[in-house]
């Protein structure tokens, strides 16, 4: 079978015919499981090649992972901007929140994977409510994620209860849809909007469930001053008092993190997730101290945050974003280099997510993206990461490929104009519901 | 005559049918000198019309003005990254540009003005060398330019006589092309490399000419403490001494200003160019200070600077990099919102170039950029300004016009395959040459 239009619903061995990596022009071969068979000399013959896909004047990179995000918030896109943030979420974001349906989120969802897969990323790692809703919609895109509900009991005993319950449920739930793309995450939503109580329920269902904590960590300054007025501890002692440091962690933002902090995070696993556009738009003061982590040997990846404070999913983009802050607010022209900005974006986000190692190797999981080498971003080639990093954006992506299966091909996604339209029509209804009750 | 592909050649009245402005789908008649004819109702009527461009699901902006670049290191993209700022011009930049032909600069600026097109910029600011070659390509693209020769003497009595004769024939070659869209400045690069006889030379010769002038200033901590020591003024108090200070002058960077310079430069009319993507990138520890600019009432406008500090032309990319670097670096979430970001980099690039008002407004040329509305980053489309800053970058262009003329239609510029493959071939070849003579 040749490229066609059933490039989306063929399924078998997937052959990409000689894609650039690392400047080398190589086959990829990919078998019927969606994992990696082969790469260069020989991959033709690893399968018997059902689909074939022209790799040629196109760069192969690892899928991209974004390793923090609310999706269903792609809603609230340019909703309300530049403004202060408790008058942001009060007098805009909370009203418009306060009447989210499923089908809000369901839509938001979809228009956020859209996104996603036109801009290379494979995996995501959410964080909102009527997050069964949110699996519905990531099944249909074929895109993976890690769904946590939004834990916030604001030391509440009956809101906990409520809380635990949505856990729990929206857990058998992902275990019910027995889909191996789609994994479930405690979410606790930081240490001042949950209990300690709350906190040490997380880390233990799920230590029990076996699934992973996302949680908000050390992202202001007001966050790290309140916690230690009230604990006499900062935010990164506390939560591991409560056990919910595990290598299983993703904490996100870790802009005020001190050095001690970083030393612990990097001792339990934890991954760190750096959200370098919404820390500048929202103003926190602080770029997050990768140098630290770093040295401490903590794994670091990436994430675009909601489209609320960003305002886009693109990683590219965040790349560039996370590249150029870490220079500036650290004040050193060689520290985050492109390379490493790629593999934040990739093997680091992947660590995270448990999705695999990330990188275009054999046995690993196909999940691939083709950048266009024509693009004018690409032109000239001296270095594929300066330019991924630097000058190109998430429309450079081709194709995107998950577990071997084709999301996205010479920028096709199936179904856009109708998600395009849901999304529009769900965005009206919320707005209009919100003004209907003010 | 309706759409085709003629649509690049055809000369007359355009008729931009119901785009959407404010919200509203108006008519955008253009005449066929290239100018605004009518605007909304009755707008069909102000006009015969030859062209008619569908406006439906498009957004018309004012064409973007890119008021600081080095358009030729198109060339250098991603040749050298992450290096500390001396090792990399010495080891990496200067030799390589010190094999420069005017051939490499004519493909590099056939690549700038590609890219900036692709990205709805209609207008730029260049200092450079080989600046004829540049004009060449500038002239074949359509796009507007005002280029200056970098005038460095280091205080070089030799040089400078060198320096005067190269901005005097290059002042003489753009008035023989006699193309309105062309005009010339002169370039004294900054203090710290053109001896003050030299700035004064460029500032009297600029008042001769009646041109403009383009001059890097207080990009670096550096830059000021040395000009302090050597000279007991700051750079601006200098510059204004040698008569550098003009309403015709673009003033590039601007980090370091104090806030005394804010109001000189505001009192003396110049504009100053915001360049936030560079100024991470080679971390030069402090972002423009607009919140002074702006209360002094100083016209501030955006650029990209050189594609090797960047590594794009993308003025998209760049009002997001600057609404957030402001907030960020000021730590202030509501500074620099999305609308003013557009200002910076349309009515303000306009009136430090004198192209114009950068508005879409009757009388004024019709330099109009079409968004497409129904991209993922218009969706949903609260506020136009937001997705446009925020969430878009220069791929959501869909058309662009310059002077009337139609540069860009639905993605296609004429010839991009043959600059992609020139601009590629001319940087193998200089890099070639640059490896042989080491």
């Amino acid at each position: 079978m040749t490229e066609s239009d059933d490039i989306f619903t063929a399924r078998g061995s997937v052959l990409i015919a000689g894609a650039i990596i690392d400047g080398s022009t190589v086959d990829i071969a990919i078998d019927e499981t969606g994992t990696i068979a082969g790469i260069g000399e020989g991959a033709r013959e690893a399968i018997d090649v059902d689909i074939i896909i022209d790799g040629s004047e196109r760069l192969a990179v690892p899928g991209l992972v974004n390793t923090h995000t609310h999706a269903a918030m792609s809603l609230l896109r340019g909703y309300a901007d530049d403004m202060l943030l408790q008058d942001w979420l009060s007098q805009k974001i909370w009203p418009l929140e306060a009447h989210l349906s499923g089908d809000d989120v369901y839509w938001g969802t979809k228009l956020a994977c859209l996104e996603m897969i036109k801009s290379g990323t494979v995996a995501f790692n959410d964080m909102y409510f009527f997050m069964d809703r949110a699996a519905e919609a990531v099944d249909e895109m074929g895109i993976r994620a890690t769904l946590a509900y939004g834990f916030i009991d604001l030391s509440i005993p009956e809101k906990r209860e409520a809380e635990i319950k949505a856990t729990e449920s929206l857990a058998r739930h992902i275990q019910s849809l027995d889909n191996p793309r789609i994994r479930t995450a405690v979410g606790p939503h930081s240490v001042y909007t949950v209990s300690l109580e709350g906190l040490r329920w997380c880390a233990e269902f799920a230590k029990e469930q076996g699934i992973g904590i996302h949680v908000h960590l050390a992202e202001t300054e007001k966050e790290v001053v309140d916690c230690v007025a009230q604990t006499g501890k900062r935010p990164a002692a506390l939560l591991d008092e409560c056990g919910c440091l595990t290598p299983r962690t993703v904490a996100a933002h870790c802009c005020w993190l001190d050095e001690a902090e970083c030393r612990l995070l990097a001792e339990r696993g934890v991954s760190a997730s750096h959200n370098p556009a919404s820390n500048m738009k929202l103003a926190v003061n602080r770029a997050m101290p990768y140098h630290w982590l770093k040295q401490a040997g903590a794994n670091v990846c990436l994430g675009t945050d909601g489209c609320s404070s960003n305002n886009n999913l693109d990683m590219f983009e965040e790349m560039k974003f996370a590249a150029l802050l870490q220079k500036f607010a650290w004040n050193s022209p060689t520290l985050l280099p492109a390379g490493e900005a790629v593999t934040m974006a990739t093997a680091a986000g992947a660590r995270a997510l448990g999705t695999g190692p990330g990188t275009l190797t054999v046995g690993a999981p196909a999940d691939i993206v083709l950048v266009d080498a024509r693009a004018v971003c690409n032109t000239p080639l001296y270095h594929a990461d300066s330019n991924l990093v630097y000058a190109c954006n998430g429309d450079a992506v081709m194709t995107v490929l998950c577990q071997g299966r084709v999301l996205m091909h010479e920028r096709t996604v199936p179904g856009e104009e109708e998600i395009l339209e849901g999304a529009a029509a769900a965005a009206r209804s919320l707005v209009g519901r919100a003004r209907q009750a003010s």
